[in-house]
């Protein structure tokens, strides 16, 4: 079959040619005779694919040496968890701005973090509503009151579920800012020296599930724990160069390919001109027919990454979903708990990709009217 | 290149077949028009696996209905501080059968985690020796001194390192028994309903590096802490379907194909008969020239799956691995620590394989007297 536009809110698309060029080589890599997955962790041939990832990351995301790039496991689901385990000690305390779903689920873990080892969890900010939809907005500068102690200040900087993305980091003072960025790492080039840490699983932007991305300032890791075990220490893998123990070698390989692809078209800006380019596209249709399909996010606050948006009923939310389909496009559908439509744009997605969406929404509003 | 003997400690050689398979859809599985890996993992086709690999792992294990199987993420070495995460508190104590450098690490996390969160490490048995090699047997049962109270009984049921392998549980009464069997599961049938708990990394036998296997008695789950992040809970998992998170689904998806490999070639009977075919063939060439190869493993003791030996002199062992690797055949270098040859039997590994081999050994032999 043709390739599908894959909206998919993650695991999400890839990019073809890194997809390719696993197949081309997935049963022998380089002339070896085995698969990646088959070497060594400790061999060359893998060393080399290692180093490589690790470095194209460094160079595309202008990395500064005062910070590690580390590949881990578990997804951001378990770095709620993990980061707090890394600083959370009594009479310690750190501070999370909640601003959705996932903001909500780090402060949980948090807790239970607290709650075993010590120390406090306090909300700076949340731009949670009483009425209707949960999270429409980010919280206001004058809304985020940080705790000049805290160990450090958390944010999710873009939040699937509700379509919101932070555009500037939110001001934390001196306090050590740490980020999920799961789902919009790499949509652009950021100032990384701005994160104490950030974290994400790859699915989204650079690979497939399995791998975690961590990048944390040196400085951080001197104040981390040592005492916790040592698959949980960022310091264990900052010191061994993420070969601690036997990394998922296969999806560092494949987020290999991906960034190799995002080098090869022009690297970050070209990334982001598409991105900025896509969203445009889709945000231009449905602000062109405001009737037919609404908006629920404050403008300042709309996500390039996902975007969320409804019809005029939800069975036509589902015909929507069902026909596009139909058309070759998958992934629409919105999230469990807050229905409608969600197409995400990560970084696979093409420009014709969208433009093919927004034909089809035009043809789908004038054929089903409100 | 024509393929290799793959003679790898881990990541392992995979059944070429698996391979195959894999490559064949990797950029369009089952007519989707998309990769295994840009599936959501809550959608039919990766559902479709997920719930394929875990029903093969069932069947091919005769994993009874008491036990749960769970698909996670890091590795045996997150296991090592997981499973006393989920289990120690104040008062309570854990026992552990040492015989060698993994089970060493899994009493070192279990002893970090005891000092986080309360509790007792005990060493039951040990098989370290004061002079030469650290471990070349397993204790004797009067060496194993259990205690009743404890809240299980770990145990490391295949050395890598050393090359020794347990034939039979250690009796441990009626305290439950918690087995890491990253290097030897499915090497054979076992009776799962011993375990109350077994945990490995799926790259040796059965996948990738990136996934691991758990399989819990029900009746275990219910001692466990509920205190603990979500993400490092078995229960969470167990309630989920292991889709509590996104998990590693290409490496799910590949283990898939290595299970249904499995089933065709005949299931864990005729993987059991190659192995001991393979370990025999091996050891007996060791065997046939003693005073060129020696085995310093007490022989009730050899492992079926890591062949351990040493050449004359370590500037032997040397060339003895790089004619091995001109001749096709990698991974036959021993353990950093312990140096010597090792040459590993997973699953994957064939007859063919070891007969040439054994072929090479003689000749080596012949061409090279100490």
């Amino acid at each position: 079959m043709a390739r599908v536009s894959n909206f998919n809110a993650g695991p999400a698309g890839l990019p073809l040619p890194a997809l390719e060029r696993a197949r081309d080589e997935l049963v022998d890599f380089a002339g070896t005779g085995m698969s990646i997955m088959e070497h060594s962790h400790r061999g060359k041939a893998y060393s080399g694919v290692h180093f490589e990832a690790m470095g194209l990351l460094r160079e595309l995301l202008a990395v500064p040496e005062s910070h590690h790039i580390l590949f881990m496991q578990g997804g951001a689901t378990q770095m709620f968890a993990q980061v707090p385990m890394n600083f959370l000690a009594p009479g310690k305390s750190v501070d999370y701005i909640v601003t959705g779903h996932w903001s909500e689920r780090a402060v949980e873990e948090a807790r239970l973090v607290a709650g075993i080892q010590g120390g406090a969890v306090r909300i700076a900010a949340s731009s949670k509503e009483k009425d209707g939809i949960a999270y429409r907005r980010l919280p206001t500068p004058a809304e985020i009151h940080i705790d000049p102690a805290a160990v450090y200040a958390h944010f999710t900087t873009n939040n699937t579920i509700f379509g919101t993305q932070w555009f500037a980091e939110p001001d934390v003072g001196s306090v050590p800012l740490v980020a999920d960025v799961s789902s919009d790492i790499l949509w652009r080039k950021v100032d990384v020296s701005k994160y104490a840490l950030m974290y994400g699983g790859a699915q989204k932007n650079v690979g497939p599930s399995g791998v975690t991305i961590v990048i944390v300032a040196r400085s951080m890791l001197e104040r981390a724990r040592t005492d916790i075990p040592g698959p949980f220490r960022f310091k264990t893998f900052a010191d061994n160069d993420s070969l601690y123990n036997t990394p998922p070698t296969f999806g560092i390989y494949l987020m290999r390919n991906v960034l190799a692809w995002i080098k090869s078209v022009g690297g970050l800006a070209q990334i982001e001109a598409w991105n900025r380019e896509k969203a445009a596209l889709l945000y231009g249709a449905i602000d062109a027919a405001p009737d037919y399909y609404g908006a629920p996010v404050d403008r300042s606050a709309r996500s390039v990454m996902n975007v969320v948006f409804r019809l005029p009923t939800p069975a036509l939310d589902e015909l929507f979903v069902k026909q596009a389909e139909q058309a070759g496009m998958v992934g629409l559908k919105g999230y469990r708990s807050t229905g409608g439509i969600r197409a995400s744009l990560y970084n696979a997605v093409t420009v014709a990709d969208v433009e093919k969406l927004v034909a089809f929404m035009k043809d789908f509003a004038a054929r089903n009217p409100a």
